[in-house]
């Protein structure tokens, strides 16, 4: 397995969503409902894809968010609801992606990143938690017009770098990010901190560990 | 707007998961972590389809499930997921829907189901909840194996009953499903007793209220 470039995820797989729990809390949101929200800003937007429509992660996140104030009983401004949506501009890197960014430059090994959100915002992130230098490129579904994990955006994601799919890692913490790009025929790695099990229904992935550290140190 | 046949979505639209949340009470698992769990099953089934294969609902249901026991460090065995599991053959009907398929024989318009989970479960359940008279017959996903809102679901249930799209109406509590069948060309209602709104970009249901039976009232 030569790997030559390396396809991050981002939410949640590069950056926490603390300070999205944090702003809930603020909110006298319950933090799991983070959880909720969350999960289905991923479900609607894939039904969408489904149905073979388009609609962006931060339009969606908008809707959803009103519905989780409105099911919960909870008033809600429009500015409140920009307030939080804001949080996604503020997340912080988690310190096992810092660490293996910096071995991944000592390997000589590209790093992009590939997003069902905004790929403006993850440079945004990129940015303000010092870790630009460490990433080539931010690609995101929005050009594609399709959610992870139909094939088309992983294959246009390696023709866009010019590295082989063979060739190419994808990293995620979900499960589903990681099947999608290994039936596209990509090299997958799944850490698992965060969903803690793969659906046994899932393609095994190449490399698998409980922090992205431990994967990158194997390349 | 001639309406001849009413398809109706099944969980959460026709049954309430009220028995899943006494189930997970009972396993010292919070209430909301049902919400969790079962927006983690449609993620995983859109995801799975989006992604080119198809999985059922019953084997997302324990991998997910068995996920939301780790993340929440709680133990659990094989046979206590099964029994978990099994609340989707106890589960009951809603008062409204009850009602409204009273007054929707009354009015000799032909009612099935439709599900992205299993046609046989839901024919235990129209008849452990003594509505199976009002029911012609009940489709699932499994046959065409593709999870709704893919159009083919819907536009295949229509040819089956051999009654025109636009003659059949499509009633659900879930946005995606309502927008998916309109987005077919089938007529739509949306219950919004559940998710308390519709996001702005989907297309506006033919007909909306806070119960079911408002909607048949006006068939």
């Amino acid at each position: 397995m030569k790997i030559k470039l390396v396809i991050f995820d981002v939410n949640q797989t590069m950056f926490s969503l603390s300070e999205i729990e944090r702003l809930f809390r603020i909110n006298k949101l319950k933090k799991e409902l983070v959880e909720v929200w969350f999960s289905s800003v991923l479900k609607e937007g894939f039904a969408y894809s489904l149905s073979g429509q388009y609609i962006d992660f931060f339009n969606i996140g908008i809707n959803e968010l009103k519905k989780i104030f409105l099911q919960n009983k909870k008033p809600f401004t429009e500015k409140l609801i920009d307030n939080i949506m804001k949080g996604f501009e503020n997340l912080n890197v988690h310190s096992d992606i810092k660490q293996s960014l910096k071995l991944l430059k000592k390997k000589k090994i590209k790093v992009v990143t590939l997003t069902n959100g905004s790929d403006e915002n993850t440079r945004k992130l990129l940015k303000s938690n010092g870790i630009d230098k460490y990433v080539e490129r931010c690609f995101s579904i929005n050009k594609i017009r399709l959610w992870k994990p139909h094939k088309e955006v992983y294959l246009t994601t390696c023709k866009r770098m010019k590295i082989k799919k063979e060739n190419t890692l994808m990293v995620a913490v979900h499960g589903w990010d990681v099947n999608g790009a290994k039936l596209a025929g990509l090299k997958t790695a799944f850490i698992s901190r965060y969903e803690k099990m793969l659906s046994e229904f899932y393609m095994p992935p190449d490399l698998n560990a409980e922090n992205c550290y431990e994967i990158v140190k194997k390349l």
